[in-house]
């Protein structure tokens, strides 16, 4: 490993945003594929929206709740302008595997009958499988699963030869939260719908990493999470087509969804409302806003650029170290995972908070890809807009401690 | 209606914590029962979850993480502790709703049978209707209704008669939120045990109100709603006795509440986790355990005595007028609902928003009982901690105006 050049001397700091960020300081927080740190904007806005224009929205005939509605659908706005879509297709959910189940339970129950396939990759999150897994057991449908890469990206191609006539939906990360290797999927999606197939894609790390287009995309159904994306946690997005959010069944029933209640007879709100019932995060949804707004102040081509940079510049330094396993492929998107041969990935951890430095150690929530990768775990470092050099020579600094202990 | 006193000189202030709220200021915000404002110690705990605190749980090997974990875990034992109840029968949700929607969906899936007996009453909010509604169109199963009081409270008697040995569940509400009337649960709940059913206790009102210990109650489910209790938006809490909740399968499937995760073969963790799919609302948890604490520095029975006494001011003030109609019992906890002859009870809360006045105008989610009252909607007040008799005096002088433009 060499551990002769400070990177801090040879990176211009593209990004200055870090002093932004009340939780960071010096700290090297390199687990925002975990959850990503908040900047003041957006703990301003809370505080705002919790103070002096708290009210409730949808209901109120008095101004201050009406100015809250307001917010609240400008922020349905300012998150569809931000990936591309229509406002009336995004609906609020609690986080992005909330927005999985809806789909799974609602359109899934509706479309998705005994003998059907459900096709999915190796590389999924379990919140990308369990769902999937739970509706296959309600209905007697197959799981396909689509390889790998040797380097751990899915591989297209494999992965179209899987669509058969009776695969009715595909569902696939946009960037792995292991990983960091990005999707092709606009290819997939022509390639699903080819086949008669629909396209759900998660979209939790990609949203705080690559520029969002529905349109371009092509999928069907795309999902993200507030609080990777410098937002409040509580909140996430579930973006659908028009036309399939009005074919869809409501799933969870109360306030707010309906037309017209009586215990015989209820009748459903048009979408986006008719899945969103009860009382909505009032406050989670405008300060997401409040972080998209940030986060396209900056530029999320800008963040990516960024990331990638303090990416390479890691994987360079690590990869002098022939005992050191780096994962997935060289173009990942902000995530780094890696293993040290002989060393358990949380003793890794562990030894590198105590030099400050905050990474993720685990399955990471995707025990199939383990499986694949041949490890119980890897050590993940995770890039945020606020990383900088520093970070990164602390992470390297660190593992030459963790060899050093570990002899 | 005597509009001759001033209201203010006449009710000691019980309770002083009007400066504690950033939302209020000198605004007569009536509107508690839709969402209660929030105490300054609420806001400064979710700006330090936020900042300084912030990392995600269960999941981080670094100090921070492990730190967050043990608030939110905490969080859980603090929720209990108010409710009476064991922390691992604590479950986070988004909401009372979604508490609802998880116990009609995981419970009711698994013990519904066509032909089964539902039992809710004519007082329920469509939360309390839609989803066993969904259930009953599911699984061929009946919805019976337990009539009201004339003064509009549940008639225990009548609800009792309509056990039947079909019947699985009964679902009510604790504290109506049109009327305020309290339901005599533990009553309920010994009837409807040895009918063979199960209660669901819909506790939005009541928990900000009255002093709550499940035991006592002796009901199986119950449900409150985070920001009804001067706490975040995005939480709310389900209880369910350990018992139940071993026996129920998992709704919503992701990370956090699995054993193993294989593409073939998913095991399930244990409650309550097994029902807190993906990263939970961190800060809600946490904030939510700091709106209790404030809660319970002040003491909910003397919420209550305040609330009921202010309430008992405005329905002797505005009881003078024969053309204004007092609904729901007059022993209602915090709540008042009325009917101006002639008038929209939305411009009652036009005028009154132009006084400084927050009233709710509508069918407050409960059409069945809009119904069974003969009319589309109606004006509701309702009380907080931080309402004072100067609200009261204003309600009253807004009346008078209202009086005075409809003649």
């Amino acid at each position: 490993m060499n551990l002769s050049f400070p990177l801090a001397a040879r990176i211009p700091a593209a990004l200055d945003v870090r002093d932004q960020f009340p939780g960071i300081g010096d700290w090297a927080y390199l687990d925002t594929a975990a959850t990503a740190q908040k900047p003041q904007a957006v703990i301003d806005a809370i505080a705002r929206a919790y103070g002096p224009d708290y009210a409730t929205v949808h209901r109120g005939v008095y101004a201050r709740s009406a100015n809250m509605t307001e917010r609240y659908e400008a922020a349905r706005e300012t998150v569809g302008r931000f990936i591309g879509a229509r406002a009336d297709e995004i609906i609020f959910t609690r986080g992005a595997t909330e927005g999985i189940n809806l789909i799974a339970q609602s359109w899934g129950n509706a479309n998705i009958a005994a003998g059907d396939r459900i096709l999915l990759t190796q590389l999924e999150h379990h919140s990308n499988i369990v769902p999937w897994r739970l509706l296959a057991d309600r209905t007697g449908a197959h799981i396909d699963v689509a390889p790998l890469t040797p380097d751990g990206a899915i591989d297209t191609p494999a992965l179209i030869a899987l669509l058969t006539p009776r695969t009715k939906i595909v569902a696939i990360a946009h960037v792995s939260n292991v990983l960091g290797g990005i999707a092709d999927v606009p290819t997939i999606a022509a390639a699903a719908h080819a086949a008669g197939a629909k396209l759900l894609v998660d979209g939790c790390q990609a949203a705080p990493r690559l520029a969002l287009d529905m349109a371009a995309l092509g999928a069907d159904f795309y999902v993200l999470s507030g609080h990777k994306l410098y937002g409040p946690t509580g909140i996430g997005i579930l973006w659908a087509r028009a036309d399939l959010l009005a074919a869809m069944p409501p799933w969870q029933g109360g306030g707010a969804m309906i037309e017209s209640v009586a215990f015989d007879c209820v009748t459903y709100a048009a979408p986006p409302l008719r899945f969103e019932a009860g009382t909505p995060h009032i406050v989670g949804a405008v300060a997401l806003a409040a972080a998209v707004d940030w986060v396209e102040a900056i530029g999320v081509e800008r963040i990516h650029a960024h990331e990638t940079r303090l990416l390479a510049e890691a994987r360079a330094a690590l990869a002098g170290d022939n005992r050191l396993i780096l994962h997935g492929p060289a173009d990942s998107a902000g995530i780094l995972s890696f293993s040290l041969d002989g060393v358990h990935p949380h003793d890794i951890g562990t030894i590198l908070d105590e030099g400050g430095v905050a990474i993720r150690a685990g399955h990471h929530c995707a025990q199939p890809l383990m499986a694949w990768l041949g490890v119980p775990a890897t050590a993940r470092a995770s890039f945020g807009a606020y990383s900088n050099a520093d970070d990164v020579d602390k992470l390297v600094t660190g593992m030459k401690r963790v060899r050093k202990i570990f002899g």
